[in-house]
């Protein structure tokens, strides 16, 4: 008897009718501001249908915007569609977002913002007055920054801090950082390296942090040190050349480094070939996010991909469930994958239980 | 005296106050719903800033969205973003769009619908339904699909059509495709090439065939054939191999190659090193898009840039005009750009005046 009212939702009734579930839920909750024709337009597809409206259907009462507003950072993202080098964060999280909203009658936007604005919190107040979301994702350096969270908390909207675990406010989510720069060293160890050099990202993204734990802690299991094996750049390709350069320019230089963004991964390339190293005879690299310029490179990066369309359509899903008073244990963790490609081999030293001598 | 009217806009009293545009927009006409304390924050905002309301604002009475909707390819646009190959149509139009949309107060919102699908003006009907969008832009193959434009100009909303010269309903734009094509071929006749091929995209999209028209134009102008040089495909990578094998297999082989996507001119990069070509000496290729993936081919192919971004930008700026009565001259046209990489040089041939024989 219950199988009728499970299949037929509010939302077929919208697309039969062809009007939005606002319009269908005014008709259900009997609202004055419908027009006859409307009404009865939406009442044949509700009899067609053999449409039963739910208690959550009923609670629809026009209130919602069914938009989910996916918030990024201005200055890089503007930086990434100039570059046109195919970094795809965007994308991808409108490929999980706009899918998964799109299942619950609701529609994924865009919205840049500048976390380091002193405005920030009037720029995001105008958005949010502008388009009543029913949800908001925040992404890094958005995710922990204490005047967004702390608007977004005071006007009660949900929201997903997707980079983030601290506790608190919104839902934590991580792409399992940790537990993907591990999985990248341990790929390395297994190939026999035993000295493996780390370039972090900036601090001020908790994730950076994170990842070098990850990498320390697979390197302590293994019985490796890490001493004078991290440098720190800020994701970008400049940084990473400089960053590069110090961990290969040592007498004891590592065989293998792990680079925390594609770009930092791109200018170890560089350098190393710059240096006279082949890739991976003499050096392995891996790098992080996976986004497409890798699979062009000479040879392609082994990379560990960031499921940003997973942990996105998972946010979307907590954001409204979250609105009907279900709220999930934190944080959230998406872990990535690491995709094997031609930048990482075996270690130039045969003999692993002996300290490594580079071969010049 | 003019100076401070025309400086301070409802913009600025929206961001000062934090408020949306139709908050603010309400207060000034002075509408019933709006709350005192709010009214009185706005209020603080208008005699701070010294906002003297104009005609235009007094139009915006909380009838508009501010929300302009660009409708996208379903299929093909999940198909490439799940591809991760770098494909950047909709950043480049986030990029044109989005940053046009906020400088007038708007936002912009992509929304991907199947054009082949049954039910199109259903689908389309409940996403205006649902957002009110003040304005819509039409990306191929929606552009020129009787049933998308003639819904939108019942409905009254104003829209253009991105890739289409027809009169009639909406705003039709080109991206220059016909000058591009020409741009292209004209470049391979000052390198000396006599015999160019060119690969068309689906009949199904009108630009294929204004390149095509490019293309010949320009062959035409230098005294030279067209004959058998032409095939065509779908815009994807298989289509591009049997076009290529096709016009590679003759005895009288082009030493160039032309094709209307960077997918087909990949295809035409494996298919030529399939038969030992080297690129450029044996054969040149000019591909379409110059979306990112192609500098990272080897070599890097010339490729006609499409002016995405520019043309959404403009779309946003028509669509707002619209709004106002204000109805440009059609079609809009905004011309690519030709960028030259590795893949194309001198033809092989010395002698331009015979006809070229294959150099095996």
């Amino acid at each position: 008897m219950a199988r009728r009212r499970q299949s037929v939702t509010i939302k077929h009734v919208a697309a039969d009718a062809g009007v939005s579930l606002q319009t269908v839920s005014r008709v259900i909750n009997n609202e004055p501001n419908v027009r006859p024709a409307m009404k009865e337009r939406v009442q044949e597809s509700i009899d067609k249908l053999g449409y039963v409206p739910s208690i959550a259907a009923q609670r629809m009462s026009g209130s919602r915007s069914y938009i989910i507003m996916a918030i990024n950072d201005r200055d890089l993202t503007i930086a990434d569609w100039r570059a046109r080098e195919g970094r795809d964060w965007i994308d991808q999280m409108l490929l999980g977002g706009m899918l998964t909203c799109a299942e619950h009658g609701y529609r994924m936007l865009i919205e840049l913002v500048d976390t380091h604005n002193d405005h920030v919190e009037r720029e995001l107040g105008a958005a949010i007055a502008a388009l009543q979301p029913d949800g908001i994702i925040l992404t890094p350096p958005h995710s922990e920054n204490p005047l967004i969270t702390g608007l977004l908390a005071e006007r009660g909207i949900p929201f997903a801090r997707i980079g983030s675990k601290q506790g608190g406010l919104g839902i934590a989510m991580t792409m399992g950082d940790t537990h993907n720069a591990r999985l990248a060293t341990e790929h390395l160890i297994q190939l026999g390296h035993t000295r493996i050099g780390f370039i972090a990202g900036p601090e001020e993204f908790s994730l950076s942090n994170w990842r070098v734990d990850g990498w320390k802690s697979a390197l302590e299991a293994a019985g490796l040190s890490a001493e004078g094996l991290c440098e720190r750049g800020d994701f970008g390709f400049a940084s990473g050349s400089i960053a590069a350069e110090k961990l290969l320019r040592t007498d004891d230089a590592p065989s293998a480094i792990i680079a925390s963004s594609d770009q930092m991964a791109l200018a170890t390339l560089e350098v190393a070939r710059g240096r006279g190293l082949q890739i991976p005879r003499d050096l392995s690299i891996v790098s992080f996010d996976n986004s497409p310029i890798v699979r062009f490179t000479q040879p392609p990066l082994t990379a560990i991909d960031q499921p940003i369309a997973e942990t996105t359509s998972r946010a979307v899903e907590l954001l409204i469930e979250n609105a009907s008073g279900k709220r999930p244990a934190e944080p959230i963790s998406v872990p990535g994958k690491l995709i094997v490609r031609a930048s990482t081999g075996k270690a130039p030293s045969a003999n692993l239980s002996e300290p490594r001598t580079r071969s010049a």
